[in-house]
């Protein structure tokens, strides 16, 4: 029997179709592992050597002495080739008749993860790995500088299926004049959880899910990794740091590093479990001076199934795959993929 | 400059990111025409004499005294062999601790839109296209009786980027027993707008694309085909009727043929211009029992970009290709692409 299931937060209903469900061997791409990736394309922007092909860097952690846009850098930011948005223009809304549109004011940056082209993040170092997370913090912490920007979202898109245009390991900021729906409907619900229970949904859901333990992945003292009840997708994994904390970029050094463990931990049970899946994650922080309460969270969303004209049109997600059986296989997956 | 633009309706914003423009071109999959399908495929559940190879048919419209379940029909429905939801279970919610949930209560249908495997609406005959919209009209209607139907959402999956798993031309009937947010937050914008502007909004916007013409892809008697000022993806595609009508399964006799022209022409045209792009079409009707303010309409979907992690984690589109452009390649498209 199929469910229909409520996100605690959004109230938003999923349907779950169990009848449907599937192991992860079907939606495995092949059965054998990914051929490896050589460590540096000649034609690839983002490898070192490369510097050339990108716009201007924006930020870089590279090695003293070195000047920008050469080789020495480990972690490197550089405008979007083709932004969505642009840094200047006019933010006050104009009419065209009966509609309104504005400039497409905004940021569109690609934090490029590692100067080589094989090195993901399922097997690139945990040093590494933690250099990235802490350009990321550095990349909200100087964009809120700017005041236009109301929300900055990171995401990472990997592999065709999810997006990705460029294989080299990279992600993506984009920084909103406004606070997106999927974000202000998010707000909206935890206000309105609270309101009710007294309490922050993620706290709930940590009592809960630590509690019972049937959708966990993954716990470790700072954080906790779990299918959410309500997932959209098949194998969506959420992480959420156990204490309420309003800003990725506030966590202190030592907790960015078990961040960055667990996060890669993840991916790598899914790289395992799912045979190096397409997938996007988003982060979630607090938007550029909101003072009401919020929870940062990082949400991944393998792309295993397309949504169609139902999806589309209704807004529901239907989810082939049961939160429970996703964890379960991800809770079981062997870590880690490679020594590092 | 990218524009950041306004739905006159839900008040959701979208990017039109007009530097990363594409031509149509560039959206093709290959030069050439599709290669033409086999009319009867051995293995397709859906061509005529493969009848039992589906759950036994709810509805058809079939030649007189031919049986149930065997070949006679010109347009067959069926249940979805993998539905998404049950027809009986307890519709009460019920409680897992925090989290709500309640049995997937709803309906699934196929409706296959023709015996033959290679008559696409495309290249069908307007009488047979003119019959599969009947059925979709009288699906409708006798769903309409089952009062735990909510909402009715008929939509179509072309292609396998659309999420069709099958090639032979069928759409498919999802009934929910509830409204879901996307048809919600239309309900909720169309009401916003009438009690701001005194008017429906396809009011202003038929008032205003007839003037201005640079949006419009048609326009007939009875309707008007439009490229929407702020389209999420390239080449969207919305019909209208000219008149206010809550339902689309009230249409007189010949608004239905005059309706089912406009879709078979406009979708001839996204053919031409796209060569055989996959798309997601759905056709939004007054919910079940809703006496408020509707307008039905149909939104064509074309799927030549992938959603990744800034439409998921923002719910902002990013559209690549400027609705104006994309309403002038299809107003000059030449139809119809065979005769019929």
């Amino acid at each position: 029997m199929p469910e229909i299931r409520w996100d605690l937060i959004t109230e938003e209903r999923v349907i779950v179709a169990t009848e449907r469900s599937r192991r992860p061997h079907d939606f495995k791409k092949a059965d054998s592992e990914p051929a490896p990736k050589p460590e540096f394309v000649p034609n690839c922007p983002f490898c070192v050597g490369n510097e050339a092909m990108t716009p201007p860097e924006v930020d870089a952690f590279r090695e003293a002495g070195t000047a920008p846009n050469t080789p020495g850098w480990w972690v490197r930011v550089v405008p979007n080739k083709y932004p969505a948005l642009a840094p200047e223009g006019e933010l006050q809304p104009r009419a065209n008749g009966i509609y309104t549109w504005a400039d497409g004011v905004g940021v569109h940056e690609v934090i490029i993860e590692t100067p080589k082209h094989s090195e993901t993040p399922v097997v690139t170092s945990l040093s590494q790995w933690t250099e990235v997370m802490r350009m990321y913090q550095r990349r909200l912490t100087t964009l809120a500088q700017d005041h236009r920007l109301k929300t900055i979202l990171i995401f990472r898109n990997e592999g065709k299926a999810a997006g990705a245009s460029l294989e080299h390991p990279h992600a993506q900021l984009v920084g909103l004049t406004f606070v997106p729906p999927v974000l202000q409907r998010h707000i909206e619900g935890v206000s309105r959880y609270r309101s009710r229970h007294g309490k922050h949904p993620f706290e709930a859901i940590i009592e809960q899910e630590v509690r019972e333990g049937v959708r966990v992945v993954n716990l470790t003292e700072q954080f906790l990794v779990y299918a959410p009840f309500a997932s959209r997708v098949p194998y969506e994994v959420a992480i959420v740091p156990l204490e309420p904390m309003a800003r990725f970029e506030a966590m202190p050094e030592e907790m960015t590093q078990a961040f960055a463990a667990v996060l890669q931990d993840t991916l790598q049970r899914l790289y395992r479990v799912l045979n190096d899946p397409p997938y996007n994650y988003m982060l979630f922080t607090a938007p550029s001076g909101y003072e009401g309460e919020f929870w940062w969270h990082l949400r991944i969303a393998p792309r295993l199934s397309i949504d169609a004209g139902f999806e589309l049109g209704s807004g529901v997600g239907i989810n082939i795959t049961a939160p429970e059986d996703a964890a379960a296989y991800l809770r079981q997956a062997e870590t880690p993929v490679s020594p590092n």
